[in-house]
């Protein structure tokens, strides 16, 4: 089998639609991990076992079919480019992408939805909407769920609940996070203390691209910590509690800067930014992000007209490496690269589409 | 009397061609220091002294009517703003237009000529040429010198030459000078290298504004250091030499700088100097300089096509504090200044003009 029109598509729906309250809420994300009652955890089955779940999986998009149009994809079979894309369009882990053997992904065509086979778990499935949309993305990956497990026989405890690879995951099995834009708070220097205080409340904040990953562009990702001793429903809102309180305070910087004695240096920076990434002739992926994300607010502020929010959170996710690969269809060096991340900004950038202002 | 056309016209004419050398040497200057032998030096002699010398240099335009149109201005009529202008312009010295009490200043038409009286020496003549044109600058003060001489007995010792208040000044009293656009020396940190050693032959490196003033965008004064003891013909010859080897270093480092291996880099200097030029909403003077040398370099290597060279040298003349007030025709704070300096270098430099490349 080979990569689908899935795969080679530049961009899933997620980045390229705007949810609820996008001006800061990039994505939601709900994924659940399952196991099979039959085979040991992916870590210590034989290979035996892990071509019986991957066997299995071939299944799934017959079985979902109610749920939309899914194709299985073998890891092995994929090439490495287009399984870094997939780790880029958020859509697989990284781990995931580095080891293929017995490892598999089912792609919706939206790319809405996604489950991994056999990465620490049996099973990852993974719901990705625009914006704010904690409720409903539950409620798709709920829907995924009934539908597999009536196929697949849950690794499941009365006491503990569904059982995982990693005891953290352990109860619901479920991490729901939201990708927030926070570049106001950035500006005026209040993201430690509004982003410092969500440990207390169960939740975690990290880089863009999950666990270990740096913040770049200001893109942070919450999500809920602990996955025991709550139900699904109330870890959902209170994470979407914790996020109205984070948007709000986020409005509120927006609204100090946007006063009329901040105004000139906030569109200098934002229009400086536009300038550069309208100009340069080498851009590194970390000030690419920068660029874009002080763009971003610019847009989101009202200085920037005439050009299409969606640019942005497209070219957020065009610029990674493997994204840039895989438009020239072949592997490139770093410098190669930072070229290559310029020309393709400054073409989608067109400045002649500004506003004069 | 007011305030003529020659000084709200925004540039002279040196600003807005393009002489031998251009692409390295902005302009030549060539001035002469001379006194009256009948009356003491200005800082030494009385009121009426001055005034008998101002009122004998109101009959100047006359003297030299073959020279060109000239016309006589006085100082203490001239508004504030006005004399910034002229040192901006490089036309009279920012001590006269400090002090203005019984001074004055003749212009030619074009700008291409200016007299001050009463500033240190009864008279400093000056040309302004743009280009390398010693020579002709040389020819062109001699000659305004000789009419002068006819009619106002100069102060002149057999040995020492012409007397000067100045030391520094007796002997020719003259003082030629060009004034350097070097971004690629800069670039590759050669700068001091190269103009170290012009104090070895006489010569002294100054800023844009004359002495004490800083270096704003790679642009530097050449100047003779000695006025005593060789004719002003040898003078302009060994100034003319020295020059000469300093645009060959620059041109050896624009072409270094051209190589296919360096060129990316160098573009991406260039343009991001353009789009930061474009977009900016604040801009200090410093920062404009050195942004305005960038994108300069990058004509004169060929990056950037389809934008007036001139526009350049305009505006560094144009981004000065005292021409951007005489612009809104009122004393601006800083902070107005960086702003409106932004918006006149953008409307200037209209990045819909620029080929796409």
């Amino acid at each position: 089998m080979g990569i689908g029109d899935a795969i080679r598509r530049a961009l899933s729906s997620w980045t390229k639609k705007e949810g609820p309250h996008g001006d800061i809420v990039l994505g939601t994300r709900v994924r659940l991990a399952r196991n099979s009652k039959d085979v040991p955890f992916p870590g210590a089955s034989s290979k035996e076992q892990l071509q019986s779940v991957l066997d299995q999986a071939r299944s799934f998009p017959d079985v979902l079919k109610d749920e939309g149009s899914f194709v299985f994809y073998d890891m092995a079979e994929m090439d490495a480019l287009d399984r870094d894309m997939l780790v880029e369009k958020h859509l697989i882990s990284p781990n995931h992408a580095r080891h293929t053997f017995h490892r598999g992904v089912i792609l919706r065509s939206d790319e809405d939805i996604s489950i991994m086979v056999n990465e620490e778990d049996h099973l990852r499935i993974q719901v990705l909407f625009p914006g704010l949309q904690l409720q409903q993305a539950w409620k798709h990956a709920s829907r995924v769920d009934d539908c597999l497990e009536s196929k697949f026989g849950y690794a499941f405890d009365k006491e503990r609940g569904y059982l995982t690879a990693c005891p953290t995951n352990v109860g619901t099995g479920m991490r729901a996070s939201v990708m927030l834009h926070l570049p106001a708070l950035a500006r005026v220097n209040r993201l430690r203390e509004v982003l410092g205080t969500v440990s207390q409340f169960g939740l975690v904040v990290r880089g863009l691209y999950g666990e270990g990953s740096e913040s770049y562009g200001n893109i942070y990702q919450l999500s809920n910590q602990v996955t025991l001793g709550h139900r699904e429903e109330e870890m959902i809102e209170h994470l979407e509690r914790v996020t109205k309180q984070i948007i709000q305070s986020e409005r509120q910087a927006r609204e100090y800067l946007s006063q009329p004695e901040r105004r000139l240096a906030v569109e200098d920076t934002v229009y400086r930014a536009f300038g550069v990434l309208s100009f340069a002739r080498i851009l590194s992926t970390e000030e690419a992000m920068q660029l874009l994300s002080d763009v971003r607010l610019g847009m989101d502020l009202g200085f920037i007209h005439h050009l299409d929010k969606e640019i942005l959170k497209e070219l957020m996710v065009m610029i990674r490496a493997a994204h840039l690969q895989k438009i020239m269809g072949q592997n490139l060096p770093p410098e190669e690269r930072d070229k290559l991340r310029a020309s393709l900004v400054r073409e989608k950038l067109n400045p002649q589409a500004l506003k004069k202002s």
